[in-house]
């Protein structure tokens, strides 16, 4: 499997480009606009045909490339049912899978973060790990902030206990944003180390969400507009 | 197989931390002083035993972990044989393997960027892709400078070309450096599309490097004196 995870640095981003193999269809998740050309340039080199760009839901803190993918080489879009974003060619619903030329990924609906976020599972077919495309909502011993666009800490809380906690132990989690220089985890690493979550109740997990006292993103005003349009 | 790639901001460097499982002993390449606490919490998470910390090379740009590592765990410390830290506990010679528990590294020098760096390759045994780190030798799409410490153009595309080239097509790529958002590539993409050495001649390849023209690392009156004292 051709698996390469890449890094927006501006944004703290993680953009996940996959396909079974050089030559074949490939499919990208939340990709950033400001890496458009990148991404052309390495679908190219590894002479892959792009046909979904997926975003795991409407992003606050950059503007996505769904549109400018779309427009360069004829991909769908897609994105979980409940997105607003009408721009988006194509919608999963829970349980949903979304093959791919040999790649297949399941769609989970994970609201907490926005209510409208879904995560995806990468299916290893015994050749790789299971790996878990978590958006943000949950994160690297972090998780999603849970104060706007419709986010809830306690359907934080049942999306990662309660569904993404139960995948194997050796699923790998990949997150769309790491601060802290982590590139994956693990389910079994998560449920037991991090720290928002580990041994907490719903009631500890909310009290902590609510009480982070973030600051709105400084793209917010601008990306989520923007982004529902797809970018463009 | 559990392999965490890990990314230090300040000075866009990878390290990795390898180990055949959960509870195993592991070992740890081209580690950030900065980040040892990180470190050492993820080891414990992961209930892991480190035994080896491996350099590449004599880093100039950043504070190796290495003797930090060593004052913590009581690993060996680890790099090739032309190394002028003598505060290194173990060296590598050309073909030498590196076994840690189930994990088996192979030692390849590779002279180009310092006279003494060292690539190393970590056999997949059918369960992942091979992998090969090369330190700052090859990076993603370029290559490291060859202006200081012994660096040679010359000797950097022998090692470059002659030796990791040589390398199963798959095998993937880990450097101890990006700058520009990629976390792996794979020998047959480099072969192909890498700019500096893809269809270039060694002479090619040398007038490329000697008019890179760039200034000194910023660490580097600092890091290099420090990391032939491992960071202490």
């Amino acid at each position: 499997m051709l698996f390469r995870q890449l890094f927006d640095k501006e944004s703290s981003t993680y953009t996940y480009l996959i396909a079974s193999g050089r030559g074949r269809e490939a499919l990208i998740i939340d990709p950033v606009k400001e890496q458009t050309d990148a991404y052309l340039g390495l679908i190219e080199q590894l002479d892959l045909k792009l046909v979904r760009a997926i975003d795991t839901h409407t992003h606050a803190d950059h503007i996505t490339a769904l549109g400018d993918l779309r427009e360069h080489t004829d991909c769908m879009t897609l994105m979980g049912e409940f997105t607003k974003a009408e721009c988006v060619s194509d919608h999963v619903r829970e349980g949903d899978t979304v093959d791919v030329d040999g790649v297949r990924l399941k769609a989970l609906y994970t609201p907490g973060h926005t209510d409208e976020s879904f995560s995806f599972v990468l299916d290893g077919a015994g050749q790789r790990e299971d790996a878990v495309f978590t958006g943000d909502v949950l994160l690297i011993r972090g998780s999603g902030r849970t104060d706007f666009q419709g986010g809830d800490p306690y359907k934080s809380y049942d999306s990662i206990v309660n569904k993404l906690f139960t995948l194997g132990d050796e699923t790998l989690v990949y997150p769309a944003h790491d601060y802290k220089g982590f590139t994956a985890s693990s389910i079994a690493e998560e449920r037991r180390h991090n720290p928002r979550l580990a041994g907490k109740s719903a009631e500890e997990y909310a009290a902590i969400m609510n009480n982070l006292d973030l600051p709105d993103p400084k793209l917010m005003d601008v990306a989520v507009p923007a982004n529902l349009a797809c970018g463009r």
